[in-house]
């Protein structure tokens, strides 16, 4: 039986509530499909800052380089400012461990509510690849003439030709991989002067060597506006760090709840522990009601499973959902306009497996 | 009878379609309210480019500052890139002239097949404050490395307190002016380390010297989503020049065609002339076949009456604006899913004034 090392964070707030489902779903497939698992739990979260002004302890990373992958919650509290608590755990993870690729699905799901007019699962259903470690997230920078009247701040992305290239690289080899061979890019050439030219060029440059692939273009805002009035044209969108963030959050949104989507922080040279988490947040708002919707995360796991090449594994997990989701009178948590409790779609899942 | 100079700048594609449009409205409105308009008409377009390398005479700005008003079209076109078409004439225009509102609606018509379900007009209105001089829209910047492997570039955003601040205090204002007193702030301080948490800082500061208007703000991924999930609870959105872009797109495209969209770049203080455009952009995939949607235009048009202090012209135009596309067998362009002609529908809404 093949045993794999999981760190465990679940983080803050709803994190702490959905983890536990994706653990209980994982340990049943693991039953089924004979793998084992072997959980290191991690309480870091906006708790331990408070407690000693790091989100982790000083060895932290190299705790976490010892798994084989990462199962995180959610990061982020009322009480510690967000940028102290991202850059301090979720952020630090990815770029430490070189997860340059931010992998997302954008699927319609059966039996979620989609605000779009007219859309049945098939409708929507693509891939967003998103630069995760460099780009528009950046701690370059910093105030000037601060307390006078000539106050401000410089924010300055870094986009490096490595970091460029090989995210566009991985779209290309994704369109490939699942046979939709189409790649969209997000840019902004027209406004941001320097980034997005370059951004531009480099997308012609790699893309010349997949001539294979059709490649289309779109300014982010327009990008925006297609996502809603015409899902169906995308197969892979491939975007900066912020690009694929915005891209990556409405999409979910355009299919009826962000609360079941997954997000996958790859290495993918497997040189360090790959991340994978729901999209959603940490949810101050609704936390403590044990009401959350757990399939964000679960998807997650099944997303981690996949990247471990359990497969199958994975599928079953993925199936499992969304059986789960297509039955009239399957547990609904309240995003889903049901009343049932995390638990109760937790649970759900796991038998259907 | 009063008499204003208006500065015309078609600009490229079918911004040269739609304006005269949106001059015949004005033509219209002109003699039922008794004001009259005396245009300037300017070519300048990526054309001029061609030849000159110039968006514009070196003395263009002075031209335009002998105007009441700008009505522009559309800029850019394949063959010059985006960056410098758009720095040498639409984002100079809005700096040189100080033009730091930039102000759109997002409302849907009726008559306007909408992508969200189960909306009617009503459902959306709200509007948006846009940051239009400063911010990520930066010249700021440049390659390093160039021609090495370890090539790449980088682009500084920079935000004043003065630019944070006047705009912020736009939005709050504008609230109370439209009576619905509640301010959405669209930010990103989880991942912009330096720009958003300051931004951030000043939303607060300047929200302070407001206790009459409900603040809320949201990251602009998560913002997104809601636009489309919940478009209902939107009232005054302020973003800065990137943000705003992006959800002034966005919102447009819930509506069901950005072309009907108008944007107002707005100087409150009136030193210089304030510009009036439409959201879309040059489309040259369509020009030339004279299906152009006008009303993009026309709005802008009637937000220039406005302006200038014209309420109840601009409010005329909007009326006959809405009456047509209210009409069951009103002409309409194929982006509202009808076979008319860029010109029938400019010559309806002339008549139903
Ligand atoms: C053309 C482009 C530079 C412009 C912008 O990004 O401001 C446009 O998208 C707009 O919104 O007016
Ligand atoms: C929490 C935040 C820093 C993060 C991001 O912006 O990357 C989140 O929105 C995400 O998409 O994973």
């Amino acid at each position: 039986m093949t045993t794999y090392k999981i760190a465990v964070l679940p983080g803050d707030g709803i994190g702490k509530e959905v983890m536990p489902e994706a653990l209980k779903v994982l340990d049943s497939v693991g039953r089924l499909c004979g793998i084992g698992f072997d959980y290191t739990h991690f309480d870091w979260s906006c708790e331990t800052w408070l407690k000693t002004g790091q989100m982790m302890p000083e060895d932290g990373m190299s705790q976490l380089a010892q798994n084989d992958a990462i199962l995180l919650g959610a990061v982020g509290y009322p009480g510690v400012p967000d940028h102290l608590s991202l850059w301090g755990l979720l952020l630090k993870i990815r770029r430490e461990f070189d997860q340059y690729v931010n992998l997302r699905p954008v699927r319609l799901l059966p039996g979620i509510p989609c605000p779009l007019a007219n859309k049945k699962p098939g409708d929507v259903d693509f891939w967003i690849v998103r630069e995760n470690v460099e780009g528009e997230y950046s701690q370059v920078g910093g105030r000037f003439a601060e307390g006078t009247e000539a106050e401000g701040v410089v924010q300055s992305a870094v986009f490096t030709k490595l970091g460029t290239d090989r995210i566009l690289r991985y779209a290309f080899e994704m369109a490939r991989k699942i046979g939709r061979l189409h790649v969209t890019s997000a840019t902004k050439s027209n406004g941001l002067y320097h980034s997005m030219p370059y951004w531009d060029e480099r997308f012609a440059a790699i893309g010349a060597e997949y001539p294979d692939v059709r490649m289309d273009q779109y300014h982010i805002d327009i990008l925006a506006a297609r996502f809603v009035m015409s899902p169906e044209r995308f197969d892979v969108v491939v975007g900066s760090n912020l690009f694929g963030d915005i891209l990556s959050d409405l999409g979910p949104g355009m299919t009826g709840t962000i609360a079941v989507a997954p997000s996958a922080n790859i290495n993918p040279e497997k040189k360090y522990p790959s991340m994978f988490e729901p999209v959603h947040g940490s949810a101050p708002d609704i936390f403590g009601q044990n009401i959350a919707n757990p399939i964000g995360q679960i998807w997650a796991a099944s997303m981690m499973l996949d990247h471990l090449g359990e497969t199958e594994a994975a599928a079953l997990i993925l199936k499992a959902m969304t059986d789960v989701l297509s039955t009239q009178n399957a547990p609904r948590t309240p995003d889903m306009g049901g009343r049932a409790k995390t638990s109760d779609v937790g649970n759900a899942i796991a038998e259907a497996l």
